[in-house]
């Protein structure tokens, strides 16, 4: 630092790419901190060490950061200033020093617009972590494969032509792609450079008539294998080494050619290579392209869907099983080993590649922690005496899954089943809503929400993601509400209220997520994949058409958390019928100990 | 326009605070252009003559401009051009006049930030419309009443109070206020200068230790009743005649003084006053003090409602007497026929002043007119076969209404009942909804839709909108929906999102009028005011208490009119219980006629 003249040095928990994941190469602000939660900032000074992270991770970080000098600044808590108010407070007249790789345009120029002259932000070239950081591990640059045509669903071309359209639209005759999936939407290819991500670590430039890809598994290897290759050279599509982007792009830019950037998801960097007035900025066109799934994908997604209900019904089988067991039969059974069952269902489903996210494994009161990690030291058995929830997906070759379940293997109280059914009415309200195609995402969150706002429940997430094609679990431009409604956070600023008010259109891949969680005593949350289809209506009164979700997951409810009082005729009946669907979709694919379960758990509720 | 230099003129209905409706005195593009519809522009140009209306004044703007030179701009149809931008293409480089009183603060900059150096915007002190109108009619200035505590239920000093907090809380140390209907509340004053409203015209500036009231009844005359001059000196406010307003605010605001505005309801006059870099702008404090009704406003809001019920059920009862004789026997009931007859029956109702706004009386097809005004040669008949609806409200000492109702005296068909139940769904969706406070309008939009889109059913208006305390029928700050949702012209920037983002709490005053329209054939709307006031709910789980719907219009539903099969439980039920509260509530109040009806009216609906 002070080589560099710097009064402070900001660490992200960011890769050059703001990817949600990232690998261990890329886990500076772990190494640097100790604290190893997904989430959070490093700050260091002359004299202090202050650490960031949200409510998720409080308990986490205190507990790694105990005995050294780092301060937990918990974020959003009253009289907690976020990093660049503190700055304002402490740093005045001082200067910054951030890898202008790791952080977004976006962030940081919510910073400078709020700091003007009396804070200074200094792009360090060289990274002052690594620098330190003797063991760091390699960074990964794996081998790419195809994602083929009969899953993707569109040619590399059509997608290309495509996108060009769309930037000339907005006056830009190059875009820069820095996001991930982004990138491996685009050019059909899959990766495996980041854990539950089947991405790789590129950079894309399309200009108008070439489109060239930076690949980092060309930094070592001297090449790609044929079939990528020739997948490649098909569309015309040039590659290079991701080191040699930088400079690369400097050259290939002409002057006063206007460039589209994303500032979500472009570092300080790439947004540094373009010129301010010859910036386009907006949500890429890929996003968007992306959130609309084809015919194609459709058809493969809801395979991987269904393969993935039949891996979580042999689960629920299995551990009812056990469970069911006298007590001297029972061998303990544990919220890790759940995950390691779940695991095993799954790998033996076809073209399973590994799973979406950590699964999220809780028994009682740990179900109440809406980001759970269970750990193999500390994690708690589970008893039919307690609710189990379980928030798990699965990355298949044909798609991705985010499914949740709320178990309980003996006798729930009435308090659990109300919660429960209030929770379930909400994700039967959305499931089943209908709506013209456009309508943000905003409004379709107050039917979730609805049915539990009336006994005076709440729960503080979103209600709905996108959700990639055997891409990432968490995908835009799109969303479901993002926390408890009304949130002066959530609604804060422009940026945030024009992804609330994102339309809904049909192809979108989302996530029906609402839940309820008593602290200290249990938590519930359902979760399925739904698609935005065009409905069938009576009339057709808008100047849109009219959109419906098809509902993809097959897996039952919980029969004995329902409280069939609290139902609407409708409510029941659509608990029924999707029961009765489930088990005809999917009884002829399981062994008989499965079976016998989902004949039991599909039964009509008054049955 | 010549000696002024100027190659355009424009010419706003408005006047010069903005209001909603205006006094005769302010019809300049009326008188201008020969269309007297309540809303559009007038632009004058050496060679052209051009008027901007929208959708519901399209035919009435066709016929009264027929035979001129006018050229009819119809807003938001395709190829139409705003203004602005028709501006940008054929007066680049021009000078367009404007006088800077009839134009909002918000939309010159909406223009001039728009057009840049390309179109200039010149302000003109005199008006070159009054200059060539030699009938104008004098400007009203009526005598102010006083509006007693016993019905405002908070004392001037105790509201001048919280201003003064709220605008040093904003950074300012004075406020002007140049809308009508929030200057009537502050000063717990009203008036009869503008039809429909009881507002006087009027300026008010608040210091942090005087508050002066700019009166135009001082113009006139050299005094106040002795009662307002009390009312106003308990109070320690000085009054001035408004003709002295603009030149003596010069003189009363200290150099370096921060001055808080209302861009939306300041004229470009006003704002001119203040220099750009000691403005602070935004939504007016007084505007959202307003819309919280206090205990006291409640109580007397009820009061009126019920009345204002009293007296459309007496209409009810007469008409269906009337259209029940035989042919023979019946004399004809025009449109305008039953607007009288149900201004007759708001006559016998005590403390009622006024309607508080032009009563939508509509037959068979008119009734799918949303903004429809029967005249008295046009008209249609009321018709035992034909749907009749009426949207109509009353100015009572004691509050203001604004109720809608859909009724059919004869058989209606299938498709008129299937229709109106799914609008009678979305309107007991949203009243009988529970939400935290704070929840944006928009979100419980959502609930009064939701059935309609189901059998693809959709409206182009919003869904619910503020009420005054015995003031304006339409007032801010919140709303519920704003037109069919998704609109892009509805979200369309940054201002329209805040409105529609904007938090409802507490004490808010709205209407509840989701409706569905068959274009030729029929509409249906269902509107009653609806109080938000807290809930009692099972669970508390929210930061913020929960609110649910008081339910203050008592006027039954028209039970021909309902399709039972397709209603819930709960909404049946919803149903029956209203309409015994109704029975309840008005029994005793109604002579023996009307009884009969209401207890026909009523009965339950499987009765």
């Amino acid at each position: 630092m002070k080589a560099h003249h710097l009064d402070a040095y900001f660490v992200t928990s960011q890769d050059a790419h703001a990817s949600e994941y990232v690998c261990s190469a890329d886990e500076r602000r772990s190494f640097l901190t100790g604290f190893s939660g997904s989430a959070g900032s490093a700050l260091v000074t002359a004299e202090k060490a202050l650490l960031w992270t949200d409510s998720r991770y409080f308990l986490q970080a205190e507990k790694q950061l105990a005995g050294t000098e780092w301060v937990l600044m918990r974020q959003l808590q009253p009289g907690v200033p976020e990093f660049s108010d503190w700055a304002l407070e402490h740093l005045k007249g001082k200067c910054v020093g951030v890898d202008p790789r790791f952080i977004s345009a976006e962030t940081s120029e919510d910073w400078t617009s709020k700091w003007g002259s009396s804070v200074q932000l200094k792009e360090i070239g060289t990274n002052l972590v690594d620098a330190i950081w003797t063991t760091r591990p390699e960074d990964p640059c794996n081998a790419v494969q195809v994602h083929p045509l009969n899953l993707a669903g569109e040619t590399i071309e059509s997608k290309l032509k495509r996108l060009r359209e769309a930037i000339s639209a907005e006056g830009a005759s190059v875009i820069l792609l820095s996001a991930l999936d982004q990138i491996a939407w685009l050019f059909n290819l899959r990766g495996s450079d980041i854990e539950y991500n089947p991405v790789f670590f590129a950079y894309a430039a399309v200009f108008q008539n070439t489109a060239i890809l930076f690949l980092r598994c060309l930094d070592a290897s001297d090449g790609l294998p044929d079939e990528v290759l020739g997948h490649l050279k098909g569309a015309s599509v040039e590659v290079r080494p991701y080191k040699q982007f930088f400079t690369e792009i400097a050259n290939l830019l002409k002057p006063e050619e206007k460039v589209f950037l994303e500032p979500s998801s472009s570092s300080l960097a790439l947004m540094g290579l373009v010129r301010h007035d010859l910036r386009v900025t907006g949500i890429s066109p890929v996003e968007k392209f992306k959130a609309c799934k084809n015919s194609v994908e459709i058809e493969a997604l809801k395979q991987a869907c269904k393969r993935d209900s039949l891996a979580l019904c042999e689960l629920f089988a299995s551990l009812e099983a056990k469970l069911s067991l006298s007590e001297s039969e029972q061998v303990p059974i544990t919220e890790v080993d759940v995950d390691e069952m779940m695991k095993d269902c799954r790998r033996r489903q076809p073209s399973y590649v590994a799973d979406s996210f950590p699964t999220i494994s809780s028994v009682g009161s740990n179900s109440a922690v809406v980001h759970y990690q269970p750990e193999r030291d500390s994690c708690k058995r589970l008893l039919a005496t307690e609710m189990y929830l379980i928030d798990t997906g699965g990355q298949y070759k044909d798609g991705t899954t985010d499914v949740t379940r709320t178990m309980h293997f003996g006798c729930p109280t009435e308090e659990q089943k109300r919660i429960y059914t209030r929770v379930l009415q909400g994700h039967i309200a959305l499931a089943s809503a209908v709506f013209p195609e456009g309508t943000p995402g905003l409004l379709l969150d107050a039917f979730a929400r609805g049915p539990l706002w009336k006994d005076g429940l709440e729960y503080g997430h979103g209600t709905g993601h996108g959700i990639g094609a055997y891409l990432n679990v968490h995908e835009g431009p799109a969303q479901i509400g993002g926390g408890a409604v009304p949130g002066d956070k959530i609604l804060c600023n422009e940026r945030r209220r024009r992804i609330f008010l994102m339309p809904i259109q049909a192809g979108f891949f989302l996530s029906d997520e609402p839940g309820c969680y008593k602290d200290g005593e249990f938590g519930v949350r359902i979760e399925s994949d739904i698609l935005a289809t065009p409905a069938e209506t009576p009339y057709k009164m808008s100047t849109r058409r009219f959109l419906k979700f098809e509902y993809l997951t097959l897996v039952p409810m919980c029969r004995k958390l329902v409280d069939v009082s609290l139902l609407s005729v409708s409510e029941q009946q659509w608990i029924d019928s999707y029961h009765a669907r489930v088990w005809e979709e999917l009884r002829s694919s399981l062994h008989s100990e499965a079976q016998n379960w989902l004949w039991e758990a599909t039964r009509p509720l008054k049955a």
